[in-house]
């Protein structure tokens, strides 16, 4: 009998950001893939009967090549196991789902896809940045910082430009360490150097960090902890100013306990679950 | 006391695919303001005291303005009590997140926001689309067909252009019952008219819909049940063919009672969560 393959968002790293679906494919999963991004809290909750591998790739270094992770995923799903291939933010933006899912489609194998919380929601969400806004941006573009180094005719860099150029909302996944690499683009696409952006790193994480400056302060920004995002836009403006500061207090809940986490979870009671709510607001 | 009020995202349908901390905040939430766009199972899981309004605007005729809305969040918080204002997919994208922010941030009345699966993710994950790819576009844009609209001078149909005709990946939010329109637009940014594109009517419900279509096919393209959504690029190409199809079954959880989906979420033993998912995933 054949395994199924499930390639499920993980969130941008709380653990309540879990779906309830992720959360459950996790709890009963016999085996998992997982990347680099996906927070330590999170792998916590997987069983400890199941096979755990991690195939992420550190600091650029390549651990484990795609066709590896490709046919470790075909051979654990061949051998009749119920894997779950997790992935940090949502599995179909900047994840090669595509290789994947084509080489379970290649080997018959069925697959599913979960989608997940993707990283520039949960940042946004940390910093009360309206993404759209029907006075000043009603479109939002989703690019990492290097994808115009791909090709040598030039087509992917008048990409970029074009939409970096396009009055919507920015984020840049995957800034780097480049930040004025990036700002120049940015300047040279036509933007302001006044147009506001928020470098937010490790988002919705109890390390997390935020710093709103201007195109032309990130020529000179200070570098922050990956994983990061740079949103790019008027939104930014609309910000949480209390929020706003180089360190930011992030609720309590990624610190409990796998144990209580998972009890507070699965409590039968409402009230447990208020309580374990109430704990993690401080500021209600 | 005051209140609280949290703002939070109810995914795109499924309700499996709310948070965890989605679910528990609507579990204990003593107010809950909702858009129309919210299922009827995600409303099923509020509790019976709770006081709830939908404050939705169906089919275009405004039933609230939005004033009304930000006055009744706040004087709902400022009786003291936990508020949940959800809407459906992510609360910061296309959803006048702005505008309840400020509201609550002038009242001085404490928020949070609670990132969502945004709709094109569950779009996406349910006809296995992967978004971005390294080979076929290393960008996403999310934006509305009627934006172009708002503006006389001609500023933002410049920009609709820019974005449409960048080679990223399209998805196109809302986009109503003119597909005829649309395609146009798009042929007018440059698009090829065999460009594939795939409208997804209510994705991850039962009544899911999927059409994999061209530019062209677009102009005479049969209505899908709204809410739906349009995605416009190569990567449609890649989508699963199986799953492209008009009717395309979806599994069985959404239609479980209630009660039933309340008591696997909340059982403490790992057994009975799978069997319910096993339930679920008739190909697994």
């Amino acid at each position: 009998m054949k395994g199924k393959v499930y390639l499920v968002g993980a969130g941008p790293g709380d653990p309540e950001l879990l779906t309830v679906k992720a959360l459950r494919l996790l709890r009963t999963a016999q085996a998992v893939l997982h990347d680099d991004l996906v927070s330590p809290e999170i792998l916590r909750l997987i069983p400890p009967t199941a096979q755990v591998y991690n195939v992420g790739k550190r600091c650029g270094k390549k651990k484990i090549r795609q066709v590896e992770i490709n046919f470790l995923m075909v051979a654990l799903a061949q051998s009749g196991l119920r894997v779950v291939r997790l992935k940090g933010g949502d599995p179909l933006i900047f994840g090669r789902a595509r290789e994947e899912m084509e080489s379970l489609r290649q080997a018959n194998i069925a697959c599913e896809v979960v989608p997940g919380v993707t990283s520039a929601l949960g940042a946004a969400a940390a910093a009360k940045i309206p993404l759209t806004d029907r006075r000043s941006s009603s479109a939002l573009v989703f690019l990492t910082a290097h994808q115009s180094d791909d090709r040598a005719d030039g087509s992917e860099a008048l990409n970029w430009t074009k939409l970096a150029g396009s009055g919507a909302t920015l984020v840049i996944y995957m800034p780097g360490r480049d930040y004025a690499a990036i700002a120049r683009k940015l300047i040279a696409a036509g933007l302001a150097r006044e147009t506001p952006c928020a470098i937010i790193s490790q988002a919705t994480t109890q390390s997390q960090r935020t710093n709103r400056i201007t195109i032309a302060e990130l020529l000179s920004a200070p570098q922050l902890p990956s994983p990061a995002l740079l949103v790019v836009g008027e939104v930014v403006r609309l910000a949480d100013p209390a929020l706003m500061l180089q360190e930011v207090r992030v609720p309590a809940v990624s610190a409990a306990s796998p144990a209580a986490f998972a009890a507070a979870l699965l409590a039968d009671s409402p009230a447990q679950v208020a309580n374990f709510g109430i704990n993690e607001e401080p500021g209600a």
